[in-house]
């Protein structure tokens, strides 16, 4: 097993990167031009990049853009296809499901399961489940991706069980903080938080 | 203008804290619980706590959960009601206008606005217009919040146009990082990161 050196804040930042560079025409990206573009740290940036590519930036001339690419494209998984089922098929849950963008992040979601859901329904491609069949069919599926998007009453519940079918790996859009084992990961995207923090910049002008 | 003394990060775990309190049925909560079910530290909780409710916690009985409940759900600005617009009425877009939790959570979104669109549509309540009104209708409507929910090659293009609008608070669902005034407040939620975080977790356990 290949093992990685860069954190998950280096991770956070390379699909910006990637944007920008795919973006240019020039056949190199000079890392200052890239931190102004972003507003980031340009010593930030150059460590970033160092631990992606082998390629070191080159004195005054900057990163090679092609061979930079396709680096971040390697240590982002892109070519690599991960498989995910979806919890939870609602309206963000149908967003997702029809959100072409994750194909081309490397994301294929195998299956949707729901609550409400008695005979197998499709969203497009995709078929989705009644709840009920969750831990027979995840492990039969072999994934270890979840995406939740259920109700926050029902999410610690159901992670339970999609931690007992085998995933190890939960995307939660509920607004639960969620209870899992050392050996599962939870990425949180929390609407309310996210709204909180602009809300109260826009009432009291505070930004830190 | 109340000056309040909380950071981001506060506000991030308020809506978890809510969360929990609303769902317990007991005349207090301790700090401990709280930390212990959220998986956080019993420090930072108090911290938090602290710095949005005045009612100390007691010793050995902790907070009282409903005046907490109240303080809490002031700090996130429920209650006050925010309205923002929505730039990019594709599937995501839909998704965003129809999420019934933003009511809930204080926002109200008054308009939409596509490129595809020629005359008005109307997405259950919400009306849609063409971006070619958004310079005009933004600043009439005197909303300072938007939601971004545009492809990648017209994000910083539609940014630059709802900052000239008067928008001072984007939520950027693109997946470029946005270049604002100072004065300007950015919240990303950048769905490629989180899914390549998911995504190396699960392909070298590296979880850190």
């Amino acid at each position: 097993m290949e093992i990685r050196s860069f954190t998950i804040q280096t991770l956070e930042r390379l699909p910006y990167y990637l944007h920008y560079m795919e973006s240019r025409e020039t056949e190199d990206v000079s890392s200052r031009d890239l931190a102004n573009a972003l507003g980031l740290n340009e010593v930030q940036v150059r460590k970033d990049l160092a631990a992606v590519s082998s390629k070191a930036g080159r004195p005054r001339r900057g990163f090679e853009r092609k061979p930079l690419i396709r680096d971040i494209r390697e240590a982002l998984g892109f070519g690599r296809m991960d498989e995910a089922v979806i919890v939870g098929v609602g309206h963000l849950g149908t967003a997702l499901i029809n959100y072409k963008g994750f194909r081309e992040l490397g994301l294929r979601i195998v299956a949707g399961f729901d609550l409400q859901v008695e005979d197998e329904i499709w969203v497009n491609e995709t078929p989705v489940f009644s709840s009920d069949h969750l831990k027979n069919l995840i492990p039969r599926l072999n994934v270890k991706m979840a995406i939740l998007t259920v109700n926050s009453e029902n999410a610690q519940a159901v992670c339970d069980e999609l931690v007992a079918a085998g995933i190890r790996a939960i995307w939660n859009f509920s607004q639960v903080m969620l209870n899992v084992p050392d050996n599962v990961i939870v990425r949180n995207e929390n609407m309310a938080a996210s709204l909180a923090v602009l809300s109260e910049y826009l009432s009291t002008g505070n930004n830190k």
